[in-house]
């Protein structure tokens, strides 16, 4: 007979509507759960070791009325995000007790996963630390690799720069943009990480928009050419900044806008002229347009971490209790690097 | 020896920073001109038949530190922009006396026009009313033409809006994506554009944005599927607006934003993050992009017109001294359809 554990798990409280939300908005409650998968289902019951905090998560917290582009939470339900997970036991034929997978989960310790296809995936190169499959080789990695050579497509000698530059995702554009050849400057919210941008992950230059009293000058003096691709994670102020420092036909690629996300009302881009009297291009994208090409990119990036050419820093929480600040956190910038929690090391 | 005539001509009395220019900010004077061009030189002496008034204009009147994307105009000097002329005599071996020819002249009598290549073309179809070359077989048709076929790559059965869709270019546009098979939909100022619309140009549907309330639902109203291809020529609260209603992988072609030209501070738009969450793409152009293909459009375009499938509507003034009225007009909507002056009638 299955066992019946006791299952931790982070649920949310209550939508909010507008505003940051707190650690109060979710709370860490205990479940009984059977480690056993129903007879005759397909699905698989996995522990959770990793998982992510992403931004994005931040609008599955609010009640839509229109749907959103990914389903709201429900209150008294389980948070759910991508994580690395060991299966436990499994009904569907291509997973067995004891692989470790990557995929679609829950805040828990235990999650029944109902559709093993298409949200898990096997982990290929365990080598790495596992972590990062919540990261680097997984949904953040993919979002950099896709948005950076299927929306920016940089060319050699571009000058390229990315906002939340030392984040999940912005440390990979990085790199990736490095490995193209192209010159790179990132922005981000504190010294140490403007030193970790030049030092760890080889910026060519990087700025502290906290200090930047003129974030257009600041551009200006970092891009005297001006800019050819503007990897955005930000949005706002940022992007109104980086609109007069573009070049003729330059292209804008919206990845995310985090500063936006807590906003009542999102703050106005005053800057859009420049869209006609420099022939500019912005194009936004979902990581969900290029899973299709989630194992080329999984082979690439093994290959690039293994030859050091691309490093990745995370910011890893222990246990389920610190997930809802660790979450919160990205929304003020607490982490340094790609932030996620570790609820099991095996 | 060459005649001396009296040169009638609109110059720019003072820069205008910001807010609406008045017809006091332009004046009317006479100068003398010689009637022949300079011995040795390929100029080409025009008398000016025709010359267009279009909203970019207001821009070359304010006086830009960083240079914008056309020079300002100076102080004292006649305003240029496109024209029909007639050659008067000629340096140039392309251009004889009495060719018709259209490009960019002065708001004058007569013009020396110094570099009649690039700026001088033929007009190869007089059938047509020769002020047609100040729009539908000119800068605005080739501005609706490159914008739409070369930017907006519009499929048939797409949902097509257009603002400002009684304009010089809307209305083209407009008939470009009938005969492309969109469904189209177009906004104008007044009932009586909308009427237009409907029936003139046979928009599938239209609607005086100055009647609504909430822009938003009325786009909702009119694309209860959404929106395929915006193309934008006015900016501000209206495309702020559309972002809500365009569907998935949408595009938007940034033609102008007449909306936003004479603000001291443009409108921000605040609805950017359907960018990421509807993979939209916003891409501007300029018309100078398509030069190289405007004989190709002249020669289409001739087609529409002679098979009925593309009609045009102007609105002519006469005598340089309605000029100056006549620019102004356009951003309080005063013109029915393209706004253009006639100085000679040959």
């Amino acid at each position: 007979m299955a066992a019946v554990v006791t299952n931790r798990r982070v649920i949310l409280k209550r939508y909010v509507q507008t505003g940051l939300p707190s650690e109060d908005d979710m709370e860490v409650v205990t479940a009984k759960t059977t480690l056993a998968v129903p007879a005759g289902s397909e699905a698989v019951m996995v522990k959770n070791l990793y998982v992510s905090c992403d931004p994005y998560m931040r609008g599955r917290m609010t009640r839509h009325e229109v749907p959103s582009y990914v389903p709201d939470y429900i209150p008294g339900e389980v948070i759910t995000n991508c994580g690395v997970m060991k299966v436990v036991s499994s009904g569907h034929p291509d997973f067995k007790a004891g692989d470790l997978v990557w995929g679609v989960t829950g805040w828990e310790e235990y999650t029944l996963v109902n559709n093993p296809k298409p949200y898990l995936h096997k982990i290929n190169y365990p080598e790495f630390p596992l972590s990062y499959y919540t990261g680097v080789l997984g949904i953040a990695g993919l979002t950099a690799y896709g948005g950076f050579f299927e929306v920016s497509k940089p060319k050699k000698g571009d000058y390229v720069f990315v906002s939340a530059a030392s984040g999940a995702v912005g440390q990979i554009v990085g790199q990736l943009a490095k490995i193209t050849g192209c010159y790179v400057v990132g922005s981000a919210g504190s010294d140490e990480k403007v030193k970790l941008l030049k030092t760890k992950f080889g910026f060519h230059d990087a700025f502290n928009y906290k200090k930047e009293l003129d974030l257009e000058g600041a551009l200006k003096r970092c891009f005297p050419e001006g800019i050819d691709i503007y990897f955005d994670n930000v949005g706002g102020a940022m992007l109104d900044a980086v609109l007069p420092n573009m070049r003729i036909g330059g292209k804008i690629t919206a990845c995310g806008m985090i500063s936006q996300y807590n906003l009542e009302r999102p703050d106005g881009v005053r800057n859009l002229f420049y869209f006609v009297s420099k022939s500019l291009r912005m194009e936004g994208f979902l990581v969900s347009n290029y899973i299709a090409i989630y194992h080329r990119y999984e082979k690439e990036m093994a290959g690039y971490l293994r030859e050091g050419k691309v490093v990745y820093v995370e910011d890893i929480v222990e246990g389920l209790e610190a997930a809802p600040a660790a979450l919160m956190g990205l929304f003020t910038g607490r982490n340094v690097g790609k932030q996620l929690v570790a609820i099991a090391w095996e």
